[in-house]
């Protein structure tokens, strides 16, 4: 085992090529799942799968799975991740586990190393949200309904059934992808860490222990609209300051009652009427919190609330919210955590273990089957942008880390 | 003259059946300049006016006068104020003013007492600013231009010429309209105080001093969009936190540099990307600062700037603003001022002296003559909007405070 590398110059080609597949003037990746782009990637990723000699298996989610020493009666060590994109996306995001979890079946296959469980490579459908969001991850742990099928749709009202139909697919049988736990042994994820965290601490490598579950509200403070001229600032009731003041105080917030990895995001602000000399009556606003505990997550909600409330009623406001979206965190398994930082020690890969605090397919994974996420270094944190990069140095590294814990866990 | 005194019912006919004229399912008035429902007020206000014997003369910026005893030897004695409307604006704002303008002209007619000087009311064209607004009374003051008039349009890109011609109208005769300084002796305006000062000081009258200057900035701060779950806040350059800082300081900047009359609205905020779930790298928001003195505007300006400045130097952000706006305060007339207090005193009206945070015509007419302007109480501080009210208690006091003083200006 100790020879087993990946072919780098391999993975990079592949990386290379299909990050022509979808490339848009701004140089952005347009790959959303079932767009034409999204198929001439799966057929591209099929030929991929073909041309090494590996089975080529698809789904009823749709989900490309590159099979090594399939065997129905033994649990699959499984890898992946995806290939579809945000609109104007980048190159690596989800398309970087999925070939790297393709070169490691690979080289295992090339190695002639005997492995005891099946391996396999997969592309999840639509893990970036065309129609929701980590559709093809749920579709294998059976966490899909007829009704969210049949309500799937996109921005512009294209239901999945319709996307799938166009291509011959019918978006139902996604609920014949789910799997048993028990043909599932393990899944580790390769992906970049789409935040600053490994670039700025100049370490080489995350070992995911946890990602990060969440809460989203809309909140919607209220006051009174009134003439920004003939009101003095003593008379008012104004929405915004009330968001103001408690944008001012999420980071006392999170010290008091969060973790270290506790953050807060206010990424959308509304105001009503929203004009310049018109003291706003409405601020209505998003509140993204993420913890990797679940009892922090509580805390936070709650003493958010309280400031919220608070502030409402020292600025004479109305406070109201509604709750988006609650996502629950998910731990890693702690022995795939030590055969990822094993694995990068021997290596020399300098490591440490992190919190992912954006949702990859690995969370809906971890529900079914003992789960590992390794992370590597993104240039500047960026991601979802054209600018998106890590370097080649970077991926080799975790490429290898990811054989190593791949070909380990075949042998369990 | 102490039985000098309006006819309450007669105006608030006029009020009423102005009121009429435009309103909208929703209750409220929709009369912006030269639409059908503008022109056929206008037409009704022709009505009055010759019904009242009173001249009725149409300059060449469609300003209604109602005047009385015209003689171009003598300097006239001017009121009057708008009755365009916002989109959806309440009753009083402006045509209350018109309205009690040509009521007090009658009410004077009728008494048979002798004036010395001709009175004039009037009814200026496009006050709010369906062509960008105060227009007819800059007219009268010869403070517009040809470039101005053919750029002028509205927001649906339906040129002032265009407007004006669908009504047999020639918009470049606007310039025709403008006065010499000596054929105007006083304007006196009564106008809805639009805010909530004398509504809550049980204050039944306001002698505006001085109509607030104002700079209103489009203010940009410049951050890194980042992953809201995958950037530690100790790593974001959030644009948002920046403005939220800002806003924070506002009564403090107010406080340390303004005047008790200073007021700050943050009133527009476009957050971008603008998502839940991405750190915002821009906050870009409309900043209006209102003072009744220049020096104390000036001092403002410098002082949000270096707040602004050491927010973004602070926060690793970016600060740049355009000037939207900057428009003077403007001193009312002290004489003026002293005959509206006097002559409320006399009639047992409460009043005080207070600034005017919005424009008004008053603003304009009192850079070629002497002016001055009665506030009489909105209920709750609301206009533009269907929700706009005062009192006819409060209305009737008003117009009785400006019968009066115009009776005296007219005698001088």
């Amino acid at each position: 085992m100790s020879d087993l590398t990946i072919n780098a110059k391999r993975l990079r080609n592949d990386v290379e090529t299909l990050a022509e597949i979808g490339r848009g003037a701004d140089n952005g990746i347009y790959r959303p799942s079932f767009s034409d782009a999204d198929m001439q990637a799966r057929a591209w990723l099929k030929e991929q799968i073909e041309g090494a000699g590996l089975d080529f298996y698809q789904d009823g989610a749709a989900n490309i799975h590159a099979r090594y020493q399939v065997n129905n009666s033994i649990a699959s060590v499984m890898t992946g991740s995806h290939i579809d994109s945000v609109p104007g996306g980048g190159h690596l995001d989800g398309a970087l586990g999925v070939l790297t979890g393709l070169e490691c079946i690979r080289c295992i296959k090339e190695s002639g190393l005997s492995i005891k469980r099946p391996l396999e490579a997969i592309a999840f459908t639509d893990e970036e949200g065309r129609f929701g969001g980590i559709l093809g991850s749920n579709a294998i742990c059976g966490n899909l309904t007829a009704e969210l099928i049949q309500s799937a749709q996109d921005l512009n009202g294209i239901s999945l059934l319709e996307a799938m139909a166009r291509h011959g697919l019918l978006a139902m049988d996604a609920l014949d992808a789910s799997r048993q736990a028990d043909t599932m042994h393990a899944f580790v994820e390769l992906h970049i860490e789409q935040g600053p965290v490994l670039e700025r601490q100049k370490i080489q490598l995350g070992a995911v222990d946890a990602i990060a579950g969440l809460f989203k509200w809309s909140v919607k403070l209220g006051g009174v609209a009134a003439h920004a001229g003939a009101t003095p600032m003593t008379m008012r009731q104004d929405a915004f300051s009330g968001l103001a003041e408690f944008s001012t105080t999420l980071n006392s917030v999170l010290e008091k009652h969060g973790s270290s990895r506790s953050v807060a995001t206010i990424g959308r602000v509304t105001l009503s009427p929203g004009a310049a000399n018109v003291v706003p009556n409405q601020a209505e606003f998003s509140l993204d919190v993420r913890d990797t505990d679940e009892n922090v997550l509580n805390n936070l909600a709650k003493a958010m609330k309280k400031e919220l409330s608070e502030i409402a009623d020292r600025l004479d406001l109305t406070f109201e919210y509604d709750i988006l979206s609650e996502i629950k965190p998910v731990l890693c398994s702690e022995k795939i955590i030590s055969l990822i930082e094993n694995n990068a020690k021997q290596l020399g890969i300098t490591n440490h273990r992190m919190a992912s605090g954006a949702a990859h397919d690995t969370q809906i994974m971890a529900g079914k089957t003992q789960a590992g996420l390794i992370f590597i270094p993104s240039k500047d944190g960026c991601s979802h942008s054209p600018n998106e990069w890590s370097d080649w140095a970077d991926i080799e590294n975790g490429a290898n880390v990811l054989l190593k814990t791949l070909y380990q866990l075949a042998n369990e």
